[in-house]
């Protein structure tokens, strides 16, 4: 063996092409327009609120607060986590069996993968996917089957509501084989804005009790919804005890990058969970533990949960605004902080020059560059979200953001305004 | 398959027999002393400093450092560690390439292996091992293959320098075959606080490069060292180019609960790891790489890392004051803040009760057991850090952390005098 053969990567980090965050940053950095309005990765423009920063830095003069955490979780985030979702679950949730601490939601759920997929089993995601669940699914082996939602037919010429981005619960079926091992439903839904119904939920249900599917309820935005939100654990216990629901503490408490998450479900399921968290990562982040529990404890009584949700729709809907202005029609979302637009009237000119690297992409990501370049607005191509196969379904559309200040929404409106000479008839 | 069969766990995370913390912290609930002294796990028990602490606080007001960072670390902190370990390279090392920011040393090294390993590839680890190497090893299918460090041969009558540990060349050349792709070293070591020699890192880094096999140098104890300490990439520029370094700021900066960490390295390694992280973590915390970052670049200024050092052989020597009065011989520690002390002297009671799962493991968890009961004080029965067929090497020792504030190192060294009547003329 040569050198360079032994020092060579596992195939698990090679040979990926260049991501979607790393070419709009690249168009940022090239764009005549500076600074460039980031209205594409779903940060927060804005501060946690006031309560939730006083106790990070309470848990900062506190020497337990800054060393290791049990690799489970802080206790106390652990019950405040138990005690607020007790109600919706209609039964006291065991904080030291029921609830496992996650560096993130995100590495809550590879845990979830390392702990049940073994090499060939198969878990169904439905398109368009949050992108990290496909490495997170290939690190323990596992095969991902895909099942495409479907927009409205009228998604090119109508504002609808997100809700109509459906499943074909035929297609859904048809990709279940005896090795599925894992379901992985996401509500409120990046980057549709979809709120999955109840029937649908119970139907999603009763196919994975039927086939003994584990299901992944990634539920990481369900402090924002615009329509009444049901969490799919919480309908029968037979559901529940198939159950794991991932929860985001940087999702609910305007700090993506504190990184704190959480899985909930049964005892069966969550003890293996935590043993994979245990492995990955140890334990996660102190001090921020210890803030988002003071965060659970104080939040009803701050008002928080209602005040997130109306500040929230509010942006949406001022956000939302420019597009009936355009005669862009868009699907409007019943929960989270993404919005669909379609960009089907939105003419680039023929004679427009790309990299190679976007020129060979879906149209959605020559929009992206194309509005980087000319708007100073970035967008995110929701292509990168689909396989290659079903990536046409979407290739019209552009993601946009809307937890910014009310002044960056305002910026990128009248931004997007200077689509208006681009537009056909 | 019967519904039990189909939610089945993966074989990663089951089967493993109880590990040494939860035997500790079971121990500690039943004992009679209450508290115990927890002299065993090494957290510190006192907070970083104040210059830390406040740029953790001043982070927290900033709107960008509580959202998510870039997946591969933010630019402030990779750019404060190349500036602090330029020095040391004798080169400017480049931030953008050269370092990768994780979720503590934990994560980064499981990174290193996903990022390497592939089914079948082996790996050299030293017993004693840190415990988290074996499942980081084995969750990407990595193959261990162990090499027993050797205490000096008088022991258990002498007190010597944790230096005269040894590796014997011949075991560690045997060890390599053609699947070997890594080995993983630890310089200043845990359990065993020797600091690996400057002749020792060059015939193990000569080794490495006749057999182009990566080397992961886990220096998470590199700023407490009472020896010289010689960093195994610095040695040549053939050896950096097969070299990955692990570095840790909760060890540096006594935040253990932070999980910052960081690997370095040439770019054709780092570029595999950083991929790796992403995948596993998507990003790190953002308020405490800002502090850690704040931390590198005014550590010189507040002369901290001297006072680092200062501070910690102190208390090493405090501690270690003990043994002497009790005739039990130590191994002297070069670095690191762990002690290894040999208890052949102690004689358990013929007919002490012990649980099963402690009376079936090896004497120094009876011992651990038996000090917690008797005295209320914590230690690390270091077998856990060996295999089956090499533990008996370690099983009169007992590791003790002594990053505790001086009035715990009094509590315990008062307890630790009850072990006179237990003596052995
Ligand atoms: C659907 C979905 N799941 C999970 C995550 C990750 O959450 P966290 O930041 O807690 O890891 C995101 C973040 O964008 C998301 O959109
Ligand atoms: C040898 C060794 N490596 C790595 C680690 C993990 O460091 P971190 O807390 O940064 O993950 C430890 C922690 O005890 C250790 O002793």
């Amino acid at each position: 063996m040569s050198q360079t053969e032994k020092l060579k990567p596992a195939a698990r980090v090679t040979g990926q092409r260049q991501d979607v965050w790393s070419i709009v940053n690249e168009a940022a950095l090239a764009s005549p327009i500076q600074p460039v309005v980031n209205m594409g990765q779903g940060f927060f423009g804005y501060n946690p609120p006031p309560f939730i920063l006083d106790a990070a830095r309470s848990a900062l003069e506190r020497v337990e607060c800054n060393q290791y955490s049990p690799t489970k979780g802080r206790p106390r985030l652990k019950k405040a986590i138990a005690d607020a979702y007790s109600p919706f679950w209609g039964r006291k949730l065991d904080p030291e069996t029921e609830v496992t601490i996650t560096t993130g939601a995100n590495e809550g759920m590879l845990s979830a993968f390392m702990a049940f997929i073994e090499q060939g089993d198969e878990v169904v995601i439905f398109e368009p996917f949050f992108d990290q669940y496909i490495s997170n699914i290939e690190m323990p082996g596992g095969k991902i089957v895909y099942v495409p939602m479907h927009p409205p037919a009228s998604g090119a010429t109508k504002t609808s509501s997100a809700g109509e981005w459906t499943i074909d619960f035929n297609e859904l079926e048809k990709a279940i084989t005896p090795r599925t091992k894992m379901m992985v439903i996401n509500t409120p839904h990046n980057p549709v804005g979809k709120v999955y119904s109840k029937e649908e939920l119970q139907r999603i249900g009763d196919i994975c009790l039927k086939n003994d599917i584990i299901i992944l309820s990634d539920e990481v935005y369900d402090r924002l919804y615009y329509v009444p939100f049901t969490r799919i654990a919480t309908l029968s216990p037979d559901i529940e005890n198939i159950t794991i629901t991932v929860g985001s503490a940087g999702k609910n408490f305007y700090a993506t990058g504190w990184r704190v998450g959480w899985l909930m479900g049964p005892s069966h399921l969550i003890k293996y969970v935590s043993a994979a968290h245990t492995r990955i990562c140890y334990s996660s982040v102190s001090p921020l533990q210890e803030a988002c529990a003071i965060g659970f404890e104080q939040a009803d009584a701050n008002g928080f949960w209602d005040q997130a949700v109306t500040d929230m729709k509010r942006k949406m809907d001022r956000f939302n605004a420019v597009w009936p202005e355009l005669d862009l029609p868009f699907s409007d979302p019943e929960g989270g902080y993404f919005v669909l637009v379609n960009m089907s009237k939105v003419q680039i000119p023929e004679d427009y020059n790309f990299p190679p690297h976007v020129a060979s992409r879906p149209r959605d990501f020559k929009l992206c560059w194309f509005m980087i370049q000319e708007f100073g607005l970035a967008a995110i191509p929701p292509t990168e979200f689909y396989t290659d196969a079903n990536a046409h379904i979407v290739e019209d559309y552009m993601r946009f953001a809307v937890c910014k200040p009310d002044d960056v929404l305002e910026t990128a409106k009248e931004r997007l305004r200077g689509l208006r000479k681009y537009l056909k008839e």
